[in-house]
């Protein structure tokens, strides 16, 4: 067992918790024999859902809770005040060294605020940064900071590049990923005041391939590996991914059925046109991982299926076997030398 | 020609100066009686241009002018070297009350300095924000700021609302616009300093209908029909509808040429499609407004073609009639009474 990659699952999390919370562990333990689950939560609904699938036993543990976080609560008091909650207990087995990695898809502010407060950032991190992988018209970016912390500052950005880079690097196999500021233009002279700030840092730092400021239009041609921005920028790229690309579906969908012909046509190009759709959306890239913590934290989408589980939780092993954090402490002592 | 709404057109300015241009403007008297278009730039190509249409002579008027200033050029020197330029001497005009506006598909960043020193802000105005018609699935909202006031402070997102407000009602015939502010989350305790600080003095205004946060995600839902934020956020919003527009639209377009059967499925909906995608363009909605000005001063695409120039032109005389800047006096005036 000592061999496992020890991951803690947030049994009660979600907007389809538990039962493809469950689906998606019994998926990921029979798609690889690395990996043991530790599911929290309320202890008869899981052995319940869990009743219904065959698997090795021994890569599935219930770890009882009586506590459920709801996604509304205010995510500070929630952590402080229930310690018996399938979320609290998932972060604190991380915190305690039984696992090696959390994944949740419940409540985005508590796993922010308790990957912050119960797992606890690698000594020298400043800030532990949200990274979610967006789709571009090339493959895949990685979008730090997305939601974790708002204000930042400079040397935040320095270091959410290098871990970036480490992530795209390690676990997506992008050799020498060119790192992007987000910028309201191309020029250096542009920006406000924390891009002006950061811009220097970026472009001096010998441990990254910074290649100057991404104009938000560019991104979802894949300009650079590694975008870099500040929180509140970040949440505002992936939400207008989410409602440009959906409205735009929508209407797209709605001007197909306006007539005979178009109904017609529709029907021919309806599966390649889904295939492309399913490309684009952001739920598609699994968990984001939150960077620079004592262990691996993993925020799935509320809306997560058991497949955005089962990648979750497969995504940890590359994590453990690439010693990330080894790698992060490396590449940020690196510029202290 | 005491009656004439008098626009300011840079003949000189934009990709598709001046042919593009001129066309435009030859487009815009055609089509009402009640514009004259006085337009600077090189007096033989702009005469050479306007030979080739028929038009009422008396509603174009050629300024001869030897200058031009290119996209690239540092904006505040441009201004200040080159008052010979096209754009220079329309702004001026405008400034010296012997034109209503300016419309210009030159260098955003001229026109953006040009219209805070050439033209300069009616008194109390703060800061004068660009705001362009953004598409939703109900029709346009108004983005305020997009690019004009990066790092701006409370009190002018204070001041974009009202002017929003005055914009989307008195020239779109919104009645009662509903107000909303960027921001990571819907609840109120969310969101950056700024954000924060923002939210309490929007929500005590009774000359606006705010209706608090807007994630996004629901910009393109036509959640609200004032968008503000500060112009580094804008600008990222304005920017991601080009970039995950275009980049869909194309995977969409690649995905249709799979097959024989996606072919013919593809010129069925060929039509429909482009429509819809047309409608979801923020080229289509013509200029944007720079709001709070001694004059209108009206920024259009730099690949702005002859449509987009006529509809600009055609827009200021609304500006005019509708008396917007007053209307902003009063809007703006009513909480320092």
């Amino acid at each position: 067992m000592a061999d496992y990659v020890k991951v803690a699952l947030d049994g009660m999390g979600g907007d389809n918790a538990p039962f493809e919370i469950i689906k998606g562990a019994v998926e990921a333990v029979n798609e690889s024999s690395k990996v043991k689950v530790f599911i929290t939560g309320i202890e008869d609904t899981i052995n319940e859902e869990l009743s219904k699938y065959t698997y090795n036993k021994e890569q599935i543990e219930v770890v009882p809770t009586t506590e459920i976080i709801e996604t509304a609560e205010p995510p500070v008091m929630a952590i402080r005040k229930k310690k018996d909650s399938s979320l609290v207990k998932a972060l604190t087995m991380v915190k305690d060294g039984e696992c090696d990695a959390y994944v949740s898809a419940g409540s985005t502010g508590a796993t922010l605020v308790g990957g912050q407060v119960v797992v606890g950032r690698i000594k020298g991190v400043e800030r532990a940064p949200l990274a979610p992988l967006i789709p571009t018209i090339e493959g895949v970016s990685l979008l730090i900071d997305c939601g974790a912390n708002v204000d930042a500052r400079p040397s935040h950005l320095l270091q959410f590049a290098k871990m970036g880079s480490v992530y795209m690097e390690s676990i997506m196999g992008v050799k020498n990923p060119r790192v992007g500021i987000v910028n309201i233009g191309a020029e250096e002279e542009k920006g406000n005041a924390l891009v002006k700030e950061t811009f220097p840092l970026l472009k001096n730092c010998p441990d990254i391939n910074f290649i100057g400021s991404v104009e938000a239009r560019d991104i979802p041609y894949g300009m650079a590996d590694v975008i870099v921005c500040e929180a509140f920028t970040g949440n505002v790229v992936l939400k207008m991914y989410e409602g440009v690309g959906g409205a735009l579906i929508s209407e797209v969908k709605k001007g197909m059925m306006k007539s005979l012909k178009t109904k017609i046509g529709a029907l021919l190009v309806k599966g390649a046109l889904k295939e492309t759709l399913k490309r684009f959306q952001t739920e598609e890239y699994g968990g984001a991982p939150m960077l620079g913590l004592n262990g691996l934290v993993v925020k799935t989408h509320g809306s997560s299926k058991a497949k955005e589980i089962k990648n979750s939780i497969l995504q940890c092993i590359s994590f453990k076997e690439q010693n990330i954090n080894q790698k992060i402490k490396e590449k940020l002592a690196l510029d202290e030398a």
